[in-house]
């Protein structure tokens, strides 16, 4: 066995396809996003725009959030120091749990290191919490939900993306009396577009399905306290177990499940993802916690948030880009090919000083490779008329066919 | 199916056994650690002792590891903003893995959000990446390479813990050519016993295995610069993968693997956990990264580490005490019972104002539950006199046979 040999086998297999990742290094400047330094591999630095973040409201330097970082590293110091269980649970874990309960009018909430292990240790914990339990997901749910639902080889079905005759067949075709989960996002962060939650929470009323919503691409921005897009539809109460993500939209790290006080509880008691790891360090937690407060109230940030966006669509659109529009926040730009997406990717950065990473295979589907664009309020005017334009120079030198896959 | 009920059952399980776990609330104090506030459930207020963290040097207080981080924090705000790909790699990121290849000896070093999901990770991408794939697990691994072990389903051989002899046997059992791999740790942190790495290392070579090694527990105490127990023991050289922490030793967040270049490529672009999640703040990883850099000069933190420990042991053996030592750092005191080591544990943190979270299945096996004591570079006589009172007060109190069930 040639160990070498097979890891220069699948790293080759990648470069083969063009879908071998390098990672660009940015360092924002705080106070002056979305405005970086890009480090080149040869150590220049270069100013930059950044153009492909999820900290969609730039909350990642609002002073509310740095100054209670700043304020818990004083006053209790770096890391956690313990697993939630021994010595690492905190008043700040404490508060921020409160405070995603009171977001999604929820019993409790439960904090995790990151929503994708929030997500995978949840769905895999679920899994075994009930036996023989059927988690129907959809095609196009995240790596970390797939993880989960994998994890412990239970029942899964896959339904169609969205597909709510597909979804009905999966559960018609099951005995009614299996315990059975539904598994969804409430906005897909690759293409931009809603799932149709009431009429999925319809179908686990009918199936007696649990029901269990990622909404890491939507909280902070959707619903009147940034609860999410079920909290804009008026169906959190419907839901029972919501995932979010605390760097996203709030700016800093970690993730969470806000749900009953006894489903929180079996999780918190069972799940290995939550148990055996350091908590987050109190800094991250008490930062998490000064964002979500803050944005229950701004409304004005998610209003300014969704109007660029719709700026953004219809400049490009105007200039005939194949946009995918489903009237979220996101903005992705279909390319269809891994190789020009990387090209067109590095000539926005060499020659404009806007950074928007290639979007590729597994991320997305083979053929739908894309550039994907976050507007967002520290985006102003200036920003998007320089990314305008250089969208249109590119554009044309590189010979695409505007609006030919526009879907 | 009646969901509540399950999860009722569930919990009640838990506390039947006299297991269910309930979380203290606790605020270290920044400059005067292992002092700590104590938030009791009514909302009382109460000065504590913290004696069973994992910030084994007090690493969490340094001043160099907080003026980083509050640095990043000036510089570059709050979150990184992204996954590592998009947009989520800084120089932060950067840095912190050349200081980590650099402390293992290593061409490279990957970062992930905690060392539980880099063990999890790499361990199941490896099963991908080399099909047929044997892992030789010892069986008192953390739960972390466990799930990572089970998650893609691949073949394994669990050897009894340190047991060379059943290690050998399961390799010989096996068909020579297929890839293998021997994962296991240098030091069993609830019994504090070392690995016998040279010898595993030998079977790895005379069988053509990979190793893995879990140095969560020893990174930043152990060897010169505080590499670990395979850096004392000279043996890093021949270790293909090293995982480490950020959150214990090092005082901050985060966890890694130490590799070869093309080790690291491969885990870097196939592992779901490194790829489709948030990459650590800016701040954490600068936190990190000083942290790290501080401990490969400062020999004088590791022996006062080891010297508390000592005096430790020798004192609580001195009074008769259960105490399991295996010349490391941790201080385990057998109770063999949940209730019991909880009545204890609630005793020392009522009555004397010392905090030593109980530690019951599944954390450890069932009989064999326990105190499990940290000293530290900031424990000192004073504190170690309270301590060592007050359970020399609480062993008689509880009449519990002295040395009965010492290792
Ligand atoms: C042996 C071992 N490996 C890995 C981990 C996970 O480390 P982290 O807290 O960085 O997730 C732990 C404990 O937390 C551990 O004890
Ligand atoms: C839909 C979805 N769920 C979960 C996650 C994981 O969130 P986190 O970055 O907090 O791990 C992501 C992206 O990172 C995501 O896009």
């Amino acid at each position: 066995m040639d160990y070498s040999r097979a890891f220069d086998d699948a790293l080759a297999k990648l470069h083969d396809e063009g879908r071998y990742r390098t990672f660009f290094d940015i360092e924002r400047r705080k106070g002056q996003f979305p405005h970086a330094t890009w480090v080149r591999p040869d150590g220049e630095e270069r100013e930059i725009a950044v153009w492909c973040g999820n900290d969609y409201l730039g909350m990642g330097q609002h002073p509310v959030v740095l100054k209670a970082m700043h304020e818990a590293l004083d006053a209790t110091g770096a890391g956690s120091g313990g697993t939630r269980n021994i010595s690492g649970t905190t008043v700040y874990h404490k508060r921020l749990e409160a405070e995603l309960a009171d977001l999604h009018g929820k019993e409790a909430a439960l904090l995790f290191t990151s929503a994708y292990i929030a997500n995978d240790a949840t769905l895999s914990t679920l899994a075994r919490l009930l036996p023989g339990l059927i988690i129907y997901s959809d095609a196009l749910n995240h790596a970390s939900m797939i993880e989960g639902i994998r994890r412990n080889g239970g029942e899964k079905r896959i339904f169609r993306h969205n597909d709510l005759d597909h979804l009905r067949a999966l559960l018609e075709a099951d005995d009614p009396d299996a315990p059975k989960l539904i598994a969804f996002e409430s906005i897909y962060s690759m293409d931009g577009d809603f799932a149709p939650i009431a009429a999925i929470l319809d179908l686990a009323d009918e199936f007696n399905a649990m029901s269990y919503i990622d909404e890491v691409h939507a909280v902070g921005m959707y619903g009147p306290r940034g609860g999410g897009v079920a909290e804009r539809d008026g169906l959190m109460g419907r839901i029972d177990i919501i995932n979010g993500t605390l760097a996203k939209a709030y700016g800093v790290m970690g993730g969470y499940i806000a749900a009953s006080e006894r489903i929180c509880d079996a999780i918190r008691s069972y799940a290995p993802g939550f148990i055996f790891t350091t908590s987050l360090p109190p800094a991250v937690a008490a930062g998490a916690a000064a964002s979500v407060a803050h944005l229950k109230a701004d409304q004005t940030l998610r209003d300014l948030h969704q109007e660029r966006a719709r700026v953004l669509k219809m400049r490009l659109k105007g200039m005939g880009l194949p946009i995918i529009d489903h009237g979220s926040h996101i903005v992705p730009v279909i390319v269809g090919n891994p190789v020009h997406t990387k090209m067109l990717s590095d000539m926005l950065l060499e020659d404009h000083g806007i950074y928007a990473q290639p979007i590729n295979f597994p991320t997305v589907p083979r053929g739908t490779e894309r550039l994907r664009f976050t507007p967002s309020p520290v985006h102003g005017p200036g920003e998007m008329d320089r990314l305008v334009r250089a969208m249109d120079a590119l554009w044309s030198h590189c010979a695409l066919n505007r609006a030919e896959l526009s879907a």
